[in-house]
């Protein structure tokens, strides 16, 4: 009997391998130093390895922990206060973010992580650029970290619609330098839990120049370059005020589409420039609330996959989605598609199930080492409770009812257990590695101050939600 | 001091009176006898009132308890059976429909309402045809029950797309005395929780005397006629066969448009079709999760409402929907809506908490008793937990967020604590009128009986779902 660091055994379990998702029944997972060094039934596990801890629950479902393969979770911090509203970037979002500091940020970043790992995420795709601090925080919490640092040419603060933003270069160029000192001091670290990609925010965002260094510079370091691309009208109309040109054919023509390219959004993509991004090899990221919410769109995912791209999904930010929870982007990813095709059949629950899982990991660079429970990757996983009324009936026969109840019913609560490497990072509603009782009291003190600064900008703006407060509607 | 049962006070209230949400700060509710008798500041209260029972929380939120204007709770037993596949009622739900016996869709009806009672609803809309046990049900564990019998001509079997369905007489009788025996027995029980409304299925599933004849015996009883419309093309392809009519001009020829009818749908309703609906004083209740998933359609609720209509919104079933959760409708309702109308302000938060209270109440004829907390009304309310992460932080100013964090956030397991005419039915986990280990342990047992026998008509189908399993999917 080989001594090793755990076993976890249930009754079910989804391992995503092959092209579905991999069910078996009562088998167990052998995990040590962080790695899955067996997958078989539980007996036979059990008569093989000789675990520390042993994890065996009755009326549970084992699978891989989610993938969040792109998010922004310190502004979770602003949760709440911009949607139902048009130009949300400029006249939703803006007129508070301003206000929020850097201290307020990692608070709404932790409270983000609050919310994501109860419910199942255990690889976090946040996109900041506070990222030193938040790399700081990932390593110490024990999640995986897919984090890219922003780069920039574009000063925050509210512009007008139509209105072409200004660049300054010696921003861009400290964002720049921030990102490649990061990269040296987190890539890898955490037996590799910390990933560094790049990110030059958005091609509206930055100049030429740049946006050609930072893909350049990501090559040669061997990581992805992680980009909003297509991410909505606003965006078109700055790319066609500046080069006359669409976003994506701008990109074809310099180079950018391929492998090392992961596209979030493409919001305002044609079917063309769908088909034409997922041949290169790059990787679409799908925010299907997010862009819902903001837009009143459904990206072309569907399209992207028809063309032979991978797909994984996306919490975004809270302003806007309002929730970290891949349980609610599994489930609109999936009626979202329903309706834009009017076809109960578009995206099936195993469909976006994978995409929440080993097509996310594909996605985003790290499909070698999480997204399925398989020797040889990571022990990254999570138990559901088959008990919760959402959960029930549990039909094996004649077919399983298993995933599409994952998938339309479950909200995230469900999750009993969360670990990352094999580590149990939370377990029946404790968070073994952070503080929670800390981040509420500290979330709940820093909305007044923020609020009080935003005030004279909103009042400025005059937007929708200006108008629902004045006549009672909030 | 008047001596009273109850008084709750919380930091923030949303009354839903007048034509917003109706916020106050620190306000306290005092409830006698099952009637609301005072809403005022919370010092007040406590000076005027001498409970006999005194809620008060810090950090939470009062509001009216949630109406679920149309579902058929007893299918919580095929819960995950019947999603991703065309021709839902047929290929999905009936094959598995036919095997699950009147004991078994009690235990369902019971596991719908453990996950809705503790989502805040409060009055259940259920419409089935095991009514007098499920009234029971109601008035035992307390329950508010808006209550439909349903009436039908046609036996259940599965038919074939374009197959007339056959109608037989005598069944529709039955199923008439039956009803008629139940206003008789149940409504006005429970110190008026119980009503009997009356459930002509559907346009498609009775004939044009018999659907005559439930009206006028609803009219003379001073209730409403409850019904399916416009449900489809399932429903529009049978109306045609069998009448050479679309449903709404049909309906509407036979006088069958008024303020007496509840319509139920309008999945498959034109815009002109929609707005004679909604002039002819009929409310319409909206399934948002329900239609999105079975037939990828948004039904026409932006529509009606500026017709002048009175919108309410329903769970429907758990296989389709999948969940009984008005969280759950009413951001589907909100987020549907902007993609449907491709519109980011399409549908605000308050419009939706609108429908989910004080309009779905007014929408099944119960506006004068629930939805909103008054003066006069019904003790009917929950608490919302707003240490909950989904619900932080919490900004007053310059906007509140609570509304939007209610609608597009929270999930359900915020709220903390439930109760009906005052009475408290849930607390923090807990069930207090009903047995929620047996629920579970019965619903669990049945499972597997109810698959064993689908299994032939399941194979036979040859759905969508039958292939999933096949190619290791499910």
């Amino acid at each position: 009997m080989r001594s090793i660091d755990l076993v976890v055994a249930a009754p079910h379990v989804l391992t995503m391998e092959g092209e579905g998702v991999g069910y078996r029944a009562d088998s167990a997972l052998a995990v040590d130093r962080g790695r899955i060094v067996a997958l078989g039934p539980t007996e036979e596990i059990l008569g093989a390895y000789a675990p520390e801890r042993l994890i065996r629950r009755p009326r549970t479902l084992l699978m891989p922990g989610f993938v969040d393969a792109h998010c922004h979770m310190e502004l979770s911090v602003l949760r709440g206060l911009a949607q139902d509203t048009g130009h949300w970037m400029m006249y939703g979002l803006n007129p508070f973010k301003g206000s929020v500091s850097p201290r307020d940020r990692l608070w709404g970043f932790r409270l983000g992580v609050l919310e994501a790992l109860a419910a199942g995420t255990t690889t976090l795709g946040n996109y900041d650029d506070l990222m030193h601090q938040e790399a700081a925080l990932v390593e110490e919490m024990g999640l995986r970290g897919n984090l890219t640092q922003l780069v920039r040419e574009m000063p925050e603060r509210v512009y007008a619609p139509g209105e072409l933003y200004r660049f300054d270069e010696a921003y861009g160029r400290r964002d720049l330098e921030n990102l490649l000192d990061l990269f040296d001091r987190w890539d890898g670290r955490g037996d590799g839990r910390i990933r560094i990609l790049f990110g030059p925010m958005g091609p509206d965002f930055l100049g030429e120049a740049l946006l050609g260094e930072v893909r350049e510079q990501a090559l040669r370091r061997g990581t992805r370059v992680h980009l909003h691309v297509a991410q909505g009208d606003r965006e078109t109309e700055q790319m066609l005020l500046r080069y006359g040109k669409r976003t994506i054919p701008w990109l074809q023509e310099r180079g950018y589409l391929d492998e090392h390219l992961i596209a979030v959004h493409l919001t305002d993509a044609t079917e063309e420039e769908t088909r034409l991004v997922a041949r290169s090899g790059a990787s679409m990221v799908l925010c299907s609330n997010s862009i819902g919410i903001i837009d009143g769109v459904v990206p072309p995912a569907r399209t992207f996959l028809e063309a032979g791209g991978v797909v994984g999904l996306g919490s975004d930010q809270a302003p806007g989605n309002n929730n970290h929870n891949m349980f609610n982007e599994m489930k609109l990813t999936a009626l979202f598609h329903k309706i834009r095709h009017q076809d109960p059949e578009a995206m099936p629950a195993w469909k976006v199930l994978r995409m929440a899982t080993v097509e996310g990991a594909r996605a985003v660079g790290l499909g070698d080492r999480v997204g399925s429970l398989e020797e040889g990757k990571r022990g990254d996983f999570i138990l559901v409770d088959l008990q919760a009324p959402t959960m029930m009936p549990l039909f094996v026969r004649p077919m399983r009812n298993l995933v599409p109840n994952l998938v339309y019913a479950a909200r995230g609560n469900e999750v009993c257990l969360v670990a990352v490497d094999g580590r149990v990072l939370y377990e029946d509603g404790a968070f073994l590695t952070l503080d929670a009782e800390e981040v509420r009291e500290e979330v709940l003190r820093l909305a007044d101050p923020i609020g009080e600064a935003s005030e004279e900008t909103f009042r400025s703006v005059r937007g929708t939600n200006f108008r629902f407060m004045e006549e009672g509607k909030l």
